[in-house]
């Protein structure tokens, strides 16, 4: 029973091939859930290339997980057999630290990645900490809501933690996986929302997503011309642009911020910011009560990603799929374990 | 009667010789104040070398002044004759802009600088619009208030404006004339308070203005052994420093703010800032309103700058005596105009 068919993956960039592991007992916090669906997320891309030097191998990817509890342990907290559940980014934290205890449990110093010696949802069956395992209202499609977990909440963490007003203007930057959530979410938050794409084939889909201004995000006169116009400039990409351009277009007290973990350093020009207070930052994921608002606020909302439909054995295709960059937007895949 | 005896110096680095100008017709929305003391800030001296380009000359500068109203305006608002006043970096701005509007007004796009394109308070009488005159608190020693309407608030707006809470470790970067004021607004706000000073010879005297911890701001090791743990680190010097050290001494969700106008760019990675969602800002001066709170606050806890003593006649020494950095710690002119 506790043998786990999965995808693994033995090395750096290897092909994902039927993988079996021994999950052992359950631990007392932990909940065993059956997955049906598990989002394709860009980092799990990143985790198998090793690109970030802390990937561990055998691995399993896939961390946007929709299933049903199948097994709680005995100090799993809030959550019942055959419930709906999702699992994203992390997977387990340590319960006491001030973070955890403060709500901030995505600060964790311990807090443990779904994929980073831990194996994942590309799987018959997954384990996590009780606290990461999250409800999944019954209005959302469960074939679609998988993104949410990971993608979804890293983008609606900052309208929720910099209390973002609905009367505020918001620029998402970039309409991809990402990007396409967050300005759903910012729509849907009532803001003005400014959509900047590097693709013109882009902007009228933006548009259909909520944006109601789109703007190219390599035009830096078009964006210079925004000057101090913007509360909040999402960043939900990871190649450098004319971050200068962006301060300027930000309003006073206004706050640069990003989520794409950009590898470039961004030159701060400490003037640029002081005389309007203005504030850049960066976030990961979310908290667990940050997720369980965030999905209340999709399934009101109607919110779900755009996502393209693989099953699961078709695992290798759908990395390459991803690796095109040509997936509109997220991909989903379907547990077919026979 | 709007002949004003002042200092001025006709052009960028000149020294202060006897000025006079014709003050015209008092403004509907002025104050015009008797100068009784004025503080000399390091941007005085920025503002006389055109530092930033942006100078106008002949200069009369000081705007950090402590005086009484002599006239007010018709619809100058709040104030009365024979009142004690004081002005800071910021002389008028347009009452009807959102930033106006919202209490922001030091943020106003037509904010004018008390200095700049205006005679500031190294003379006689000053004038200001009505609600950057700000009342003066009896209990504030009016000889050493100056340095509280420029340095003193611009240290104090950053808890102002994000919300420090008192059970928070704040550091204070730069033990001069800013920064001895920070630590005495930091201790008094209840946090727990390091001094990071690259002279060990302000470490003992950092202690007595409230410092619970004193480290050297130049020894990597000693920040990078703080690491997460500082909720609020305020930069109040103008030089570089190693900022990925001090980033990293930032507890989860903390903020490396600047409030001086660090020349060079400060390289930000993105990823320093993303696991505990970090931010980076900076901040001028302050608004009105947390002008007067800051004052209050101030008479109630006792706080005033350390200062040296001149006669407004002798400028140029104390000018000399800024430059020379060995001021302990702000300087405040007494007017001598016979």
């Amino acid at each position: 029973m506790s043998k786990v068919r999965a995808w693994g993956a033995h090395k750096a960039k290897d092909k994902f091939v039927p993988f079996e592991y021994e999950a052992g007992e359950l631990g007392d916090e932990e909940v065993e859930i059956a997955v049906e669906y598990c989002g394709l997320c860009h980092s799990d891309l990143s985790i198998l290339n090793n690109d970030w030097g802390y990937s561990v191998y055998p691995l399993v990817a896939g961390h946007e997980i929709i299933g049903r509890v199948v097994a709680l342990g005995r100090d799993a907290k809030g959550l019942s057999i055959g419930q709906r559940v999702g699992v994203g980014w992390n997977a387990e934290s340590c319960l006491h630290c001030r973070q955890c205890l403060s709500g901030n449990q995505n600060m964790c110093p311990e807090v443990k990645a779904t994929i980073v010696g831990h194996y994942g949802g590309f799987a018959e069956r997954v384990r996590a900490q009780w606290d990461w395992v999250i409800p999944i209202p019954e209005a959302l499609d469960k074939s679609a809501a998988g993104p949410l977990l990971c993608g979804g909440i890293t983008v609606f963490t900052p309208f929720y933690v910099f209390d973002v007003q609905p009367t505020q203007r918001v620029g998402i930057v970039g309409i991809g996986g990402l990007g396409h959530m967050a300005v759903k979410f910012a729509e849907a938050w009532g803001c003005d929302v400014t959509a900047f794409s590097s693709s013109p084939a882009k902007f009228e889909e933006a548009k259909s997503f909520g944006a109601n201004h789109v703007v190219s995000s390599r035009d830096s006169d078009a964006i210079r011309a925004m000057a101090n116009s913007l509360d909040l400039i999402l960043v939900t990409v990871n190649v450098g642009l004319d971050w200068q351009a962006f301060i300027g277009a930000l309003a006073p007290r206004g706050r640069l911020h990003f989520v794409g973990a950009v590898a470039e350093p961004v030159p701060v020009a400490v003037p640029a910011l002081i005389n309007a207070q203005k504030s850049i930052s960066a976030s990961p994921s979310g908290s667990p009560v940050a997720t369980i608002d965030m999905l209340d606020f999709a399934a009101r909302h109607h919110i779900l990603p755009q996502v393209e439909h693989y099953k699961m054995s078709q695992i290798n295709e759908a990395f390459d799929r991803l690796k095109s960059g040509k997936a509109q937007y997220r991909i989903v895949l379907e547990a077919d374990f026979a």
